[in-house]
C-alpha cells in the first residue's frame, strides 16, 4: 500500500478516468480533455466541429466536480449554469484535473455501425484481374537433370504442365511465400494478377478468391466482401469515418492535413484502421480469411481517396482546386497497411476533378447512364452533393457544397440515419406524425436528414414556415424569443423522446437547410443550362442521404427544381458502393471508369458569373399550393448567409 | 528511497549488469546469458558458434562470483578450473543471477570496422538507370485554362517545356511527394527511373544523385557510396555482418532461418540494420543526405542475397540446393527497410546457382574475364571459395567449402584481418619473423588467415610441419603433449603479445587449414578438368582473404595447384564489391550480369564421383624443395575429417 501511495504521489501528473457506461478505465496526464482521453483509448465521442467547442454534440456528465477544470465560455453556449453545476460538460472543453468518472450519453457516442449504406446484395458480372491457380500436390519428382535451375523455374514448369502459363514475373511477396515451401510437393495456390504477374503463393487447401470494394465517404465508410469467381456479395459492413474527429467536412480535413506530415499520417492511418475493422468484420461474417482477399477496389470523393493513398490533399484547399492525380497507380495492400494478403492489388477508381471524385465515376458505372440514349440526371447526396447530367451523347458533372446538414449535422436535434432517428414526418388531420428508424419501439433521439426535409416541407405546407424561411409567430406551437420572433417549433415533446429533451426545428436549422437546398438546386439548374438540357428523362437519387429522403418533400422545399422531375424518378441505394463492387468484379468496368474520368466535362459552380446572384435567390421556399404568391422581397436581406 | 527499495523488491527477477570497458549498464531478467544481455543492448561479443559453447571465443571475466550461474561443462573445455575460480567464463554459457560486472577483453569483442574490404577508390563508367531532372522555379503561372487537370499533368507539362518528357508514370511515393508541393512554383527535382517511371519528387536545391553498392559477405558487410553522375566512389565503410551471432557460416544461418518466420525475420532485420549503419556512415563521411540516394545495387552469395530480400534460404540447405530465384525483381528501399529515399530502386545482381552467387557474377564483371580471349582462373576466397574458369569462349564455376578458417575463425589464435592481426610470417636466418596489421606499434593479438598460411608454409619449409600435417616432435620450439606428440608451435611468446598469452599454431589449426586448402585445390583441379583446360593464362586472386595472402605460400602448402600458376598471377582487392559499384553506375553491366547468370556452367563438386577420393588425398602438404618425397601413407587415416 505504501508503494502504491508513493507511486500515486510520484505520478501525480497522471489522473484516472472511468468512461461510463463501458466502465473503461484510463490513466491520462492532468489537463487532458475528456475528448482527447476517450479518443486516445479508441472510444469515440461525437465531435463534429473537431473538438473546437462549436457543435455542442459532445455533452457528457462528470463526477466529482473537483476532478474537472472550471467551465469554459464555449460551454455556456450549449449548457445552462444549472446543468454545469450538475456536472454536464462538453467533453472537448472539460479538462481532467483529478480522478473523474465520465458518463457519455448515447447521443454523444459515435455509433460504430451505419445503417443503410451497406444494403447492397446480389451477383454481378465477373471478369476479375486476379485469378487463383490451384496446383494439387502431384508427388512428381522435382529432382532435375538440367542445371542450373531455381524454385521459380520449377513452379513455372508445373504451371506449364497444367497448360497454364501466366505472366512469368514474380513479385517479392510471392518469392517470399515460395521460399517457405521449397519442395513444391504440397498443394499450392498461385495468385496471378493480369498486369503485375504472380503476386502470391499459398500452401494448403483450395480457397475461393475474394475481393473487397471500399466506399470511403466523408461521413461513412463501407466495405463489401465479394467472391471474385461467383460475383456474389458475401458480406458488408459500415462504420462512421473515424476521421470525423478531425472535422465533419472535407474542408476541415484538408485544413488538418495541411498542418504537417504528422497530421496527414494521422488522417491516413485513421481511415486505414477504420477500413481494416470493416474488412475484418466482413471476413468474420463470411467466415473467410484475410489471406483470401486478392484484390481491393476503393472509391470516394477526391479528398477521401487522396487521404486513403496518403497523398496530401492541400491542393484541393485553394484555387484551382487540383487533385494530385486523376488516375492512381495500382498499389499493394502492404503499401497502405491494409490487413489482407500483403501483395493484394489495390485499385483506386479515377477521379474527375478536385470536387468530382471516384465516387461519382463509380455511381455513373452503377447506373450505366453513360450508355443510355435518354438524358439522366444523377444526384448523389452525401456530405457533398455531386450531380451528373447527360447520357451516351456526353456527360457533365458538378459538385455543390450541400454541407453536412443533410446528414443531420449542424442541426440542433440532428443525428445520422441510425436507430432512433426520425426519418419521416407528415401531416394528417391537422396533426404532425413521425416515424423513427429502428421500428416503433425505438424512441426518437433526433432528426436525420430525410426527417428534417420532411419536417420543413410539412411545416411549410402547413404555413408554419414562411417562404422566407421565417417561423410564423402566430402559428400554434411556435416558440417565440424575447423580441416575439419565432425561434423554434417542437416536433416531439420531451415526454416522448429517448433523451428527455424536446426534438425541435429551430430557425437556425431552417437556415442550414436553406443553404444546402439552394446549393443543390442552383447546381442542377446551372448544369442543365450548361449542358443545354431542358427536359430530364430520368432523375436518379442516390447517396447516403440521397437514396432515403422523400423526393416530393425535396421538390416542395425547392431543393430539386421542377424541371428535374419531368420524367421518371428513381432512387438507388449507394450507387458509389455498387459501382465499386462492379469495378472489383469486372475489369471492363475499370476501363470504362478510366474513359469516364477523361471524358466527363466539369462545371465549376464557383466560377460561374451568375452563381453569386442566383444562389441567394434560391434560398427562399416555393409557394405552397394554397398560397397566392411568395413575397420574398421584404426579407431577402436576412437570407444571405 | 523507500519507493526505490520497493521497486527493486518488486522487480527482483531483474538483474543489473555492467559491461566493461564501455561501462554500459543494463537491466535484464535473471537467468539471461551474458551473450544475450550484451547482444540485446547492441554490444557485440564474438560468438562464432552462435552461442552454443563450441568456439570458446566469448571469454569474459565476471565479478562477483555470486552474481553468475555455476560453470557449465562446456566451459571447462576452454577454461581451466583455476581460471573459472578467478571469474573467467564463456559469455554464452554464464547466466546472470544477480548484480554482475562483466569485463569483455578486446579479443572477445566484435570489432565493428573491417579493414581491407572497403579499400576501393576511383571512377567508373557511368550510364545509370536513375536520373535526376532539376526544374528551377520558373515563376510561370500555373493557372490553367483547360479543365480538368491535375498536378501530375502540370508537372509533365513543365518537363515537356524543358524538352524532357520521361516515362509519364508516377509511383505512389512520387505522388505523395508531389502532393506536398501543390503550387509547383519552387525548385523541384524529379527522380526518373528507366523502367519504373518517376520514383521521387523533391522540393528545394539541386543535389547530386547518389547510389550505394552493397557487398553482403557472410562475415563482412561493405557499402560504397557513389556519385551516379561522375562515377566517383565518395565513401565506403565496412562492418562485421551482425548475422554472425546466429552462426559463422552459411549452413548455420540456413539452419537458424528454417526455424520459423521469426528467425527468418530476425536474420533479415540484422543485415538490413547493419547495412543501414554502413550507409549512414558513408553518407556522414561524404556529407550527403539519405534522400540523395536514388539507387542501390546489392551483391552477396546466394544465401546472403536471399536473406537480404527476406526470402527463406532453406531450399539451399538440402539437395538439389536450389536458389528461390536466379534473377530478382527490382525492389523499393521501403520494402526492405533501407533508410534512404523510400522509393529508391534496389537492384540485386542475379545468382548463378545455390552456391555460386551474385558475388561471383559481380567478381566476373569486375575482372572482365568473360570478355577476354585468354583463359582466366578467378579465385574468390572469403568465408567460401568460389572459382571461375574460362574466357570469352565460355565460363565454368564452382564453389568449395573452404570454411571460415581462412578468415581466422576456428583457429585457436585466429582473428579477422584487423589491427593486431599477424598477417605475414617468414623465416630469415633460421628465425621466424612476423608483421602485424596496424603497423609496428600494434602488438599482436592473433593470426589472420594470411598469417596462418604464411606460418604453415614457413614451418613446413623449415621442416617443423611434416608432409602429413603433423608437428615434428624433435623440432625446436614444438610443445609436446603427455604422449610426446607435437601439439603446438608458439610463434610469439606471451611477453610480446597484447593478450599476455602465447600466439601459437596447434595441430588442430593445421588440420583446419588442411581441410580448407584441400577443398580449394581439388575445386580448381576438377574445374580445370571439366572445362578441359590445361594451362591458365591468368590467375586472379580476390575476396576478403583471397586478395591478401601471399600466393607463393598458398602454392607451397598445396592450396593452389602448380597448374594454376602457369601464367600471370594478379590480386584484386574485393572484386565482388567493385563489380557491384560498376553495376550500380552502368546499366550495361546489369545486362551483362543477367546474361552471365544464364550462361555460366556450374560444377557441383559434391556430385563429382571422384571427389570423395581426391579430397582426402589433397590434404597432405607437397614436398618442400629439400625433401626427397612426401610419405603420406602411414598417417593418411588421421587426415580424414
Amino acid at each position: 500500500m505504501c508503494a502504491r501511495d508513493l507511486l500515486v504521489e510520484n505520478k501525480s501528473h497522471m489522473c484516472r478516468v472511468i468512461l461510463e457506461p463501458s466502465g473503461m478505465s484510463l490513466e491520462v496526464p492532468r489537463g487532458t480533455t475528456i475528448l482527447e482521453a476517450a479518443s486516445g483509448a479508441g472510444f469515440r465521442i461525437r465531435a463534429e466541429c473537431g473538438g473546437k467547442g462549436l457543435c455542442g454534440k459532445c455533452i457528457v456528465k462528470v463526477h466529482p466536480p473537483e476532478g474537472a477544470s472550471p467551465p469554459e465560455i464555449a460551454e455556456s453556449e450549449f449548457i445552462t449554469q444549472k446543468e454545469l453545476e450538475a456536472g454536464i460538460r462538453l467533453a472537448c472543453q472539460c479538462r481532467i484535473e483529478g480522478f473523474l468518472s465520465v458518463e457519455v450519453p448515447p447521443e454523444s457516442q459515435e455509433t460504430e455501425e451505419a445503417l443503410g449504406k451497406i444494403a447492397l446484395r446480389g451477383r454481378y458480372r465477373v471478369d476479375p484481374t486476379v485469378k487463383r491457380l490451384f496446383l494439387a500436390g502431384s508427388g512428381a519428382s522435382l529432382g532435375d537433370e538440367r542445371q542450373p535451375s531455381d524454385l521459380v523455374e520449377k513452379l513455372l514448369e508445373r504451371l506449364e504442365e497444367l497448360g497454364i502459363l501466366p505472366e512469368p514475373r514474380l513479385e517479392l511477396g510471392a518469392l517470399r511465400e515460395l521460399s517457405m515451401s521449397p519442395s513444391l510437393q504440397g498443394d499450392l495456390t498461385v495468385i496471378c494478377h493480369k498486369d503485375r504477374g504472380i503476386t502470391g503463393i499459398r500452401e494448403g487447401i483450395k480457397q475461393p478468391s475474394l475481393g473487397v470494394a471500399l466506399d470511403i465517404g466523408t461521413t461513412t465508410l463501407a466495405a463489401y466482401l465479394c467472391d471474385l469467381t461467383s460475383g456474389e456479395i458475401l458480406a458488408s459492413a459500415g462504420v462512421a469515418n473515424p476521421q470525423r474527429r478531425f472535422g465533419q467536412d472535407v474542408i476541415s480535413r484538408i485544413g488538418f492535413a495541411s498542418q504537417g506530415r504528422g497530421s496527414l499520417l494521422e488522417l491516413h492511418r485513421e481511415v486505414i484502421q477504420g477500413l481494416n475493422g470493416l474488412i475484418h468484420k466482413c471476413l468474420a461474417r463470411a467466415r473467410a480469411a484475410a489471406q483470401q482477399v486478392d484484390e481491393v477496389v476503393a472509391v470516394g470523393n477526391t479528398c477521401m481517396v487522396e487521404l486513403f493513398s496518403g497523398l496530401n490533399p492541400r491542393a484541393l484547399g485553394a484555387a484551382p482546386y487540383l487533385p494530385v492525380t486523376r488516375s492512381f497507380p495500382d498499389l499493394r495492400a502492404s503499401e497502405l497497411g491494409l490487413e489482407i494478403s500483403p501483395g493484394a492489388n489495390v485499385h483506386i477508381l479515377p477521379v474527375i476533378s478536385g470536387f468530382v471524385g471516384a465516387d461519382t465515376v463509380s455511381a455513373i458505372l452503377a447506373d450505366g447512364l453513360h450508355n443510355r440514349h435518354e438524358i439522366t440526371l444523377l444526384v448523389d447526396i452525401g456530405t457533398n452533393g455531386e450531380i451528373v447530367l447527360g447520357g451516351r451523347c456526353g456527360l457533365w458533372a458538378t459538385s455543390c457544397a450541400t454541407g453536412p446538414a443533410l446528414e443531420g449535422a449542424h442541426i440542433s436535434c440532428g443525428m445520422r440515419a441510425i436507430r432512433g432517428a426520425i426519418h419521416r414526418v407528415w401531416e394528417h388531420g391537422g396533426r404532425l406524425h413521425w416515424e423513427t428508424l429502428g421500428g416503433p419501439e425505438a424512441r426518437p433521439r433526433g432528426l436525420c436528414g430525410s426527417g428534417i426535409i420532411d419536417a420543413i416541407a410539412t411545416l411549410r405546407s402547413m404555413g408554419v414556415i414562411l417562404p422566407s424561411g421565417r417561423l410564423k409567430e402566430e402559428a400554434p406551437g411556435v416558440i417565440l424569443d424575447e423580441k416575439g420572433i419565432g425561434r423554434a417549433f417542437p416536433l416531439v415533446g420531451k415526454q416522448d423522446t429517448a433523451t428527455a429533451k424536446d426534438i425541435q426545428i429551430t430557425l437556425g436549422d431552417i437556415r442550414q437547410i436553406q443553404l444546402a437546398k439552394a446549393a443543390l438546386c442552383v447546381g442542377i439548374m446551372f448544369l442543365m443550362r450548361r449542358a443545354g438540357v431542358e427536359r430530364v428523362d430520368r432523375l436518379v437519387l442516390t447517396g447516403a442521404f440521397g437514396a432515403r429522403f422523400d423526393w416530393r418533400s425535396a421538390v416542395a422545399i425547392g431543393m430539386i427544381p421542377q424541371e428535374a422531375i419531368s420524367g421518371e424518378v428513381e432512387t438507388m441505394e449507394n450507387a458509389a458502393g455498387l459501382g465499386a463492387v462492379m469495378a472489383l468484379l469486372d475489369q471492363g468496368q475499370r476501363r470504362e471508369a478510366a474513359s469516364l474520368a477523361r471524358s466527363v466535362k466539369v462545371l465549376e459552380l464557383a466560377q460561374e458569373p451568375d452563381f453569386g446572384v442566383e444562389y441567394p435567390m434560391a434560398m427562399g421556399f416555393p409557394a405552397a399550393r394554397w398560397e397566392e404568391s411568395p413575397d420574398l422581397t421584404p426579407e431577402r436581406d436576412i437570407l444571405v448567409p
